[in-house]
């Protein structure tokens, strides 16, 4: 089947406005949010409203032997979502409706094109939590989040995406629909498919429903803030705080660069004085008294380690301020150029030696590079800050970005902790995981998507 | 290669001592604590004391075309474990050891062969907590966990075994070793291989270590006990709790027929009256204040519901006094005959139509059945008795674990919420999962073991 003959198909089974070829159109479906990912021209964007309509452009294009990039919002930060050349691209934006939410089980069923903080928002009105939420979380879809298995600030207390899943409905590379997992909390009948399929990376099938867990609707947060002048002091705070058996709902850092971006940009003085090196923030969600409690415990602990200032508030607006600061750096850091986000988790107890590291990078590199990072489960996000339009300086940022994942792995961690592999990562994914590992990669891939009719060559090659 | 040149394969690679055939010792070997599932005679039984010993087992295994069947302790109760015709009986016991405990960042790295309780005490010395907690905690091992993915009282709060697991090391059918996961809290390189090992039964791999994510110790719980005259007004307490938005560590559930084993048993009166027809049990370890509060509100909750009798206390003695009606009952169940318990999980709403349909079952095939579980998840065992040496009670109480499973699957739920499929319920998990799922299983299987040599015709056929 020649590509003329394909679009006809998919515009006979889906209808002529779920299929897209105009260039201006397809060009805006080809890429996601990761400058340094590659990405191609497709033959065709087919925005499909039903399973039956993924399951014909699957099969469609599974005859025309067309590759198929699933997506979703496009927020992603590998380029996994990234077209190829004549690929077709299958957004699952119009997969958009919240199908039940049963409060009595704790548990709802959704679409993928939903979008996050929406499916949070419907969720909260009947006093139930999802907790997993990317810092795009105001317009990246579920799908996207099962994709890439998204973490975010929740992680810390609440786990990642794949910790609420309960089971997944998929369009398989032969058009069949593949249910799997339960409605049940508890289940293992069969091999745990649900858990593959989350965080594939769009490799392995199309994600058409999830059934997803749901927790009670936490407190409101008391937050705690916390300035040190030595980077290490500060991860030895994070490493007590764990070890003392806190879990707040939320704990990140900010290095020095960071901080100087936010208070430049919010044109205040954060009070943590001009030697700062690193600010801890903390939440707890665990309410009244017990909140205090804890927050008075870590509170201690950064004193203990020397902290040059610690504030705890449970007044929920003053929280709100004091995590402005983490919330706008990257947006500050775009008074400085682009940013490049990197993605690395490392043991908690080594985040401090992950910031010296990155410090030492952005003076090799001559380049900006501001570490924030998900300190309560050593997640890290350095952000290498570049000239728009400068080749070089992008070539500078392009080695500190791989420099980062080098330091990252020393440190006995991970080159990703929730961005994903994508098309930036797959080499670092062959160091990390080993031969073995990649074999059975392919070994899996093979079996589930005998022609690599899926997001051919992201995450890892076939050959 | 025939039987005798892998034996001797075998003894020499591993030593003599590693590779028992005497029939009585492989006899012993030959079953785990399911009566209904069948079992062959093996070859032999090997021993192996490290990966190299595993490795080498594996490899002349397939070249002599011999199954093997891994195994821990044996205390399954789905025949997953148990030996077929010829095999060999792969025993992970050997491999013993607590080779890591990380407080700083929570984790442990352990043996497959680690009974569970040595390992949950070992980790408590470090102020840690291994929350999976299956009944046979005290002589299960590790190894077993993982492969059946085993839950227990604790999973209400704290989930099962796959939610506390970072990382492996499995032997594969090739003999190579793949080493899946991480040490970190939050990763995404890759397919999610370490929950797809999880729960498969001895299937595609051998786990020779696992890295675990440790929780704080939680704080010594309080307790409630709570009677019901009638089966739906303890379901309604059930589904009110936690719709509620509760999360008790522990809230299990007993019919009037565990009840009256255990009351007799005991030689007590649990003080429920005699028209008692649930008992529930809850505990909360969030501590002190917090304790009481939740308690309180469950209580409030089954005095709403009509309990008849309903009564909370944080003194420590006299909550483990109430929790030994739960602990006896299989035991009791033993002074009426032999007990098969079944497994199955249903939406927490749905409890109380489980425990109805099991009383109707119970007199259709009349047997007594007691039904226990995990109320807070929705897993419950109903126990059917029988008696010894009778082939046509034994008949009935096979049915009986059938209907059960079709009560299950009609309500919602699962054939198996935490035993595992194994040799006892096979056409379940094709009736369960549909010919797409058993077809991806089939798939899996054949990509990762393609000549069929872990625990062969266990949990699903190839055919």
């Amino acid at each position: 089947m020649g590509n003329d003959a394909l679009l006809t198909k998919l515009r006979e089974a889906l209808g002529k406005d779920a299929v897209l070829t105009d260039t201006d159109v397809t060009e805006s479906y080809s890429r996601d949010m990761m400058p340094l990912a590659p990405s191609g021209r497709p033959l065709a964007v087919v925005l499909p409203s039903d399973v039956e309509g993924v399951q014909a452009t699957v099969r469609a294009c599974a005859e025309a032997k067309v590759p198929i990039v699933p997506r979703g919002a496009g927020s992603g930060l590998s380029g996994a979502a990234n077209a190829i050349d004549g690929c077709v691209v299958l957004v699952m934006t119009r997969f958009d409706r919240i199908l039940e939410v049963d409060p009595g089980n704790r548990l709802a069923v959704v679409q993928p094109g939903v979008v996050n903080l929406d499916f949070r928002n419907a969720v909260e009105k009947h006093g139930l939590f999802y907790p997993p939420d990317p810092s795009s979380y105001d317009w990246c879809t579920i799908g996207g989040n099962l994709s890439t298995n998204a973490g975010g600030l929740c992680c810390v207390k609440y786990g990642v995406t794949t910790d609420a899943v309960l089971g997944l409905e998929v369009v398989l590379a032969d058009g069949s629909v593949l249910k799997t997992g339960r409605r049940t909390v508890k289940g293992v009948a069969g091999y745990d498919l649900t858990k593959l399929f989350i965080g594939s990376e769009g490799t392995l099938g199309v994600i058409t429903q999830a059934t997803v867990a749901l927790r009670p609707l936490p407190q409101a947060p008391a937050t705690l803030v916390a300035g040190f002048d030595d980077t290490e002091k500060a991860g030895e705070a994070v490493t007590r705080i764990v070890r003392e058996g806190l879990v707040p709902s939320l704990m990140e850092i900010m290095d020095a660069s960071s901080i100087k971006a936010a208070e430049h940009y919010l044109n205040t003085d954060l009070g943590t004085g001009d030697e700062c090196q690193a600010l801890l923030l903390c939440q707890s969600d665990s309410g009244g008294e017990v909140a205090r409690r804890e927050l008075a415990v870590i509170e201690q602990i950064c004193n203990d380690c020397e902290a040059t200032m610690a504030y705890a508030t449970d007044d929920l607006e003053e929280g709100r301020m004091l995590m402005q600061a983490r919330r706008v750096v990257l947006t500050a850091l775009e008074e400085y150029g682009i940013w490049l986000t990197d993605d690395v988790s490392v043991p908690r107890t080594r985040i401090a030696e992950l910031i010296l590291g990155c410090q030492r990078i952005s003076d090799e590199v001559g380049l900006r590079i501001a570490v924030v990072g998900h300190a309560g489960d050593g997640n890290m996000h350095p952000t290498i800050v570049y000239a728009p339009g400068s080749e070089e300086e992008f070539q500078r940022a392009r080695k500190a970005f791989d420099d980062i994942l080098e330091v990252a792995l020393s440190l006995g961690g991970t080159i990703t902790g929730e961005h994903g592999v994508g098309r930036i990562k797959r080499e670092w994914l062959e160091r990390e995981i080993g031969p073995v590992g990649i074999r059975v990669h392919r070994q899996l891939k093979q079996a589930l998507d005998p022609e690599n009719l899926f997001n051919p060559g992201s995450m890892f090659s076939m050959a």
